[in-house]
């Protein structure tokens, strides 16, 4: 038995409200031997306080040894089990731009790319280019039309976009045409099995004409497609927790991922003080409130150790102000880790808190890692933290007589 | 998913190198209450040295409460789940004397043992005899001509040899026929099914020429066979980690299993100082290193905790020489514990230590069990530190978008 259908049969109603405060990247790593990881180095005394009051412990994204990507971390964060479910990334970037998605649909995510005379790629992201400019692109692969398919262009963010390719019997078993590196020729897409392959010969009368429309457009001159991916047949988190859930994130992705299992996607502003106001703002009006916070991991991709401290000492500002809602759970945890040291997602397990007035006391009376290696919460599955939120907010009933 | 399935897809080359070395049934315990095991009795100041860099944990070979034999111990510290690959001793045992086992044989260890007038049996191993008597008395073996099925017998050491029976249609759902005690008669071979009625019909046949041959040879006068077992689908660990690996192993069976999962097996001398120069000869030539110490394990089974003491110290002594090389990720651990109290392996858990630059710190600052229980690896199933190991060598990409 899965532990989703186990709570399907347990969940129980009532009148509590479980925050879900996500750092992205929050885990860390010390510079230097013997040194502080980045939250053991921050001054953190609202976290310290939850830490204190709550349990801690260690989560574990997906397996040990095992790296997560954004949408790996956060399914787990969110109950789900990651290696049972699989998003591709062409499928949250539509969902975090608030495309409809539907089942006869695959969506890609596109990247503005720099070709010289010989079509060689030399800029994968065409310079980064300014959101406006995205924009006006899109807007010229809007005119593409291809037969039997249609074709969605969306802007995301600079030299980022979603293609969607509509029509009957389209896989997604489609390789990126990203080659990874400059200096070479775009691949052409092609398909593992015979409804992939429709979707790659689309893809690839798309890109041609792409070509051709933006001859002229250097350095936004040419296009690549990947992670090819159709919806996913996900239950959402009304049906499996009952609960009513909110999303307050910032970036696309976040939001994709949130509406992917049921959430409620609202517009929260643009700082962590806007999210934390529109929470305050949305409490009655929900039981779940996811809070996605990036510049955790933002700043630990850019090996930016001191920058990621000052996001996690603004991060930990903000704590008074949830906790002055009452929730009756919080949660704060990340999706993963992100040291600065090695400026990228890693497998190390993350620093987590749960804050809630039914916690069995332990040890922990700061909030980092080395500290939660003591916590009542142990090294845990971060897919187990939404059963312990549901039971510690009184969501869910006995297991057998 | 399974893990290997999950590495399959994210192993990535990488020029990093990783050494394994497996001190055989490690973990141990105290003699007395209060009192300490054999590691954490062990002068070991260079395994602590390691405890400090590194980080420590405590290994579980299969699950809770459950006690494994070499094989097992040994897959799972490859990475392999033990309860999925189940290897039979008989297999091992040839594998272990570089006998290629084919896909029509069936393997079998035997044991000379000596019998009385009535044929019951008065030792089990026929007073553990020399060596030279084992190739004596298997080349008499040899001439056993049996119908429609080919034998092969080869001398292991002492009182040990492997037979094989090699035809069609064979099965391996055979009993052992040595009864576990004296003053009883050998067992008849039966099969559970029919191929594997065929192989216990040439297996007694077997027996009953052994004991004709044998008849005068007192007392090594006659056999028992056990661990009946065919030749399994395994996947190596050049396809599953994309690792090349090589075995520096002294006795028989850890050579087989490591043969088993893909390494290369070399004659590695016949001490840890051996193992240890060969590894240095070896290391531009390969990348997992497999080093394999059966001395804690042996001195444990005789209940002798001076001398288990005294071969962790000696271990510990060839560290230094192990760090000299540089390997990205060094792991010393134990296929299972084997407490001196109890004379034999146990359930306990394993201390465990990795040492990689891109460890986490955790507050254990010496190698034993009492120390690894507040580690960063935490408990964790044995057969997750490969992915780990993998991980720590950068050869794991990331895990989703």
């Amino acid at each position: 038995m899965n532990v989703h259908d186990l709570i399907r049969e347990l969940k129980e109603p009532a009148d509590t409200k479980i925050v879900l405060l996500v750092a992205d990247g929050l885990g860390g790593l010390p510079m230097e031997p013997g040194g502080k990881t980045e939250l053991e180095s921050a001054r953190t005394p609202n976290l310290d306080a939850c830490a204190r009051e709550g349990a801690c412990g260690l989560s574990m994204p997906v397996l040990p040894g095992i790296t997560p990507g954004s949408g790996p971390g956060h399914l787990g964060l969110f109950g789900y089990d990651p290696l049972q479910f699989r998003i591709g990334r062409g499928i949250l970037e539509a969902l975090g731009i608030n495309f409809h998605v539907g089942p006869k649909d695959v969506a890609a995510r596109g990247n503005f790319c720099t070709v010289d005379g010989q079509g060689l790629i030399t800029d994968r992201r065409a310079g980064r280019p300014a959101t406006e400019r995205c924009v006006a692109m899109c807007r010229k692969l809007q005119e593409i039309r291809l037969e039997g398919v249609q074709v969605f262009v969306e802007p995301v963010r600079e030299h980022r976009f979603v293609v969607v390719f509509r029509g009957e019997n389209l896989g997604e078993a489609v390789n990126d045409t990203d080659p990874q590196q400059t200096g070479l020729h775009a691949l052409e897409a092609a398909g593992r099995d015979g409804p992939s392959q429709n979707t790659a010969r689309a893809a690839n009368r798309f890109i041609a004409e792409a070509a051709r429309l933006l001859k002229s457009e250097a350095p936004t001159n040419m296009v690549t497609l990947r992670g090819f991916a159709r919806h996913p047949n996900i239950e959402t988190m009304q049906e499996v927790y009952g609960l009513k859930p909110v999303a307050l994130a910032v970036y696309p992705m976040y939001k994709g991922l949130a509406r992917l299992v049921g959430m409620e996607v609202v517009d929260a502003g643009s700082t962590l003080t806007d999210q934390v106001e529109t929470l305050r703002k949305l409490w009655n009006q929900y039981d779940f409130f996811f809070l996605h916070f990036k510049y955790t991991d933002s700043t630990g991709e850019d090996g930016n150790f001191a920058a990621k401290v000052e996001m996690i000492e603004r991060l930990d500002n903000e704590i008074p102000k949830i906790r002055a809602l009452g929730p009756d759970v919080l949660i704060v945890t990340g999706d993963h880790s992100t040291p600065s040291k090695l400026r990228s997602h890693s497998w190390h397990t993350v620093p987590t808190l749960l804050l809630a007035k039914t916690c069995r006391p332990d040890p922990v009376t700061e909030f980092g890692e080395s500290y939660c290696l003591k916590g009542g919460l142990g090294q845990i599955p971060a897919m187990h933290l939404m059963t312990l939120a549901l039971a510690h907010a009184g969501r869910l009933g006995k297991y057998g007589a």
